[in-house]
């Protein structure tokens, strides 16, 4: 046995550590599925003769795997079929899509392609929100990621055909059998405070709490979904999930486009995260998150994709881009949320948020060697000047070409290893018209 | 000799003509360069026996190569070297670069790698603003892309060490020379009402008239600009162009951030065309352009990349995305800018802008056989509804496997069929240190 099973040497190492650390050229040492050292190249040449395998990042960043942290892998099978609606009138057809459509075989299927997507561009975690839960695991275990999801709340029938009344249950069965797996952030996840009442709310907090698990919940996404709360109760979204107790470092919310001055102080007071979700919010046109002011006021921000069935893929380069440059034009000021924070929003702080800062989100010893190895010789990576702005910037979700979890090899060349994707594309493609009608 | 040089069959194919035409499954059929049919399969299926080569475009849709109508290839060296400034700081640290840098050879590297990633990405014409114009030329021909350009006009020393004398003479022999190119669109093209004097402006104008050329100018990019131009000449930069007699059909006026009702019925009433930049605009903090308001006005909008020194890269497709989707957001309007109002921006539009809708710009009998086909059968492309709206939101620019001009196969497999990228790869690589000198 060697005492590394993995040195990655002679990349750019983009830390993504709460110094911001790069490395011109080094890499890092892997022993049982953990980073043991991060160190530039001379420091790893002595090393190399004691690892089992060495990958050679010549042109190549290695970086931490990115961490989605707002995600419904399984309406893939649904992408680019409800277009040109608000939120509001979207979701009715969506949820007639999904009823007519999703139980667990094609959930699974979805959530296969979705994940697929997302790890081959470099995502090593996503949190799901979807309606079959355990079917969002096997899938992610399928593809080869780590996944933050469990019982979702909705009060009316669901489009898995339960009722509320089954729904705390499931949830903490969920967490029973998924809170010591490595791979599985256990959750509760109230679709929001316009489809649960107070009461659910409050329970699907208090299972969460019970078990140390998260709580992710749809926030403060459109003006209309304001609306509705603060007239159903007197108190605007943050305000009224604030009053119920469930906020705090555990809570992650989904969108938060729309929120007042005093709301964003309730988030920065509470600790909870605010995931950011810019292609979904532009295409749904629910409007651009304030997210200078979030960051201005210390709240967590985190980033997120959404489903493919609002934004029609699940790029976290793309809502990386567009984090560190939407702001920039809406506000007019060419400064707004700086690369490095924008990076810290798809990996350290999303770890953060998932209350796994501890074992992923950076390239720090002892953490989990979720490692993604990026392509910066090709026609639009050069010339590169600094690693992070191009990062940022410049890089594409097709410049990924390798990505490791836990130190396993889970794309290489650009392609799955622990599964062949031509079946579940051909699959997805054989039920489109089937899917289609749903709407019809 | 065969009747045909080339049939596409069995693709998806998405004319982008004005009736937004798509044919579930066929393919064309192309003679000396043009296409000859654009057909169902039944109707290809009889042809077949009468091509040279048959390419099978199955899983892919076949569409017209984009046209991007505002470019700095060259600027590609500077890629993500000045960040985090407005425009007109910026600038100063850009043409510090470009002054130092510069000169024929480099200018022809640095458009090698722009137009490079640009053709790779399926772009097949480029409206191309730069100080060798010769060198653009030169470098679009060893990549294989059609080019707009000519001499440039700019009133203080130029970062070409010419001045503004020599410039006149310049555009001239410059028009001669490609007047009469099928691969060179020609053009003069001022930088700015800030930086060209009304009388060069003028000049230029003239000149562009006497042989029919194009005019392409920088105009109302920034609040800063229009105070400028404003307090300079006591009209906003829309009328102060208007009055100089320089708006009409030939006239392509690059951002069009900022503009008052007024600027835009200008703009509607003479013909001049509006290249919206989005991630340009995003990213130096410009603003975001009224492109909903322009299209309701009657405005016509192409669509441009800018330069990879503000936006870091060259890509199209993210340009595109962003014409039908930021103003969703921006304005709250899920209905603003249709998809296939933003492809006609790309394709169409952008052809009549180069007054060249006659050869280029869609899939029609007569035009030039610039074609692209576009995988369709990946995670992130699966399932596909609506051929236009899959192109809009969930085209990414790796998708482009081939890629034909004039019916000749520059991009196979995604590589350049005429030219070895390795090398120019390596060269600006090993410019870097003196590049990032530049401006220290």
């Amino acid at each position: 046995m060697s005492e590394f099973d993995l040195i990655i040497e002679n990349a750019i190492v983009v830390t993504a550590d709460a110094d911001n650390r790069v490395i011109e050229k080094g890499g890092v040492t892997v022993s049982n599925g953990r980073i043991a050292h991060v160190l530039d190249q001379n420091a790893l040449e002595a090393m190399k003769d004691r690892a089992g395998r060495v990958v050679d990042g010549s042109g190549h960043i290695l970086m931490p795997g990115l961490i989605n942290t707002h995600c419904h892998a399984g309406d893939s099978l649904f992408r680019g079929l409800v277009e040109n609606l608000p939120l509001e009138a979207w979701l009715q057809t969506v949820w007639k899509a999904e009823a007519a459509i999703l139980d667990p075989e094609t959930t699974r299927l979805g959530s296969v392609v979705g994940f697929a997507e997302q790890l081959l561009s470099g995502v090593t975690t996503v949190m799901d929100m979807f309606w079959y839960p355990r079917q969002t695991v096997e899938a992610a275990r399928m593809v080869g990621l780590r996944v933050a999801t469990g019982g979702i709340f909705f009060d009316p029938p669901g489009m898995d055909k339960k009722t509320a009344e089954t729904r705390p249950n499931d949830a903490e069965r969920f967490i029973a059998d998924f809170a010591e797996a490595d791979d599985v952030f256990v959750a509760t996840m109230p679709h929001g405070a316009y489809t649960v009442s107070p009461d659910n709310l409050r329970l699907a907090k208090d299972i969460a709490e019970a078990h140390g698990a998260l709580y992710h919940v749809h926030a403060a996404e459109t003006r209309a979904e304001q609306a509705d709360v603060q007239n159903r109760y007197g108190r605007s979204v943050i305000r009224h999930l604030d009053h119920l107790g469930l906020l705090d470092e555990r809570t992650v919310l989904a969108h938060c486009v729309h929120l007042d001055d005093e709301e964003i102080d309730i988030l920065a007071r509470t600790g909870a995260s605010a995931v950011h979700n810019p292609v979904s919010n532009l295409k749904l046109g629910s409007g651009i998150a304030r997210v200078p002011d979030l960051l201005d006021a210390g709240v967590r921000v985190t980033l997120g994709t959404d489903g493919a069935i609002s934004g029609n893929d699940l790029d976290m380069w793309l809502a990386l881009r567009l984090a560190a440059m939407l702001h920039k034009g809406a506000t007019m000021d060419a400064e707004a949320v700086t690369t490095a924070q924008a990076l810290a929003m798809a990996t350290r702080d999303g770890a953060t948020a998932l209350q796994a800062g501890d074992r992923i989100g950076t390239l720090e010893p002892g953490k989990f060697a979720d490692m993604v190895l990026v392509d910066v010789q090709r026609a639009h990576a050069v010339p590169l000047f600094e690693p992070v702005t191009h990062l940022v910037y410049s890089t594409n979700k097709s410049d990924i070409a390798h990505v490791f979890l836990a130190g396993e090899q889970v794309v290489r060349d650009g392609q799955l290893t622990r599964l062949d994707l031509a079946g579940p594309i051909a699959e997805v493609q054989a039920m489109a018209p089937q899917i289609a009608a749903s709407i019809a």
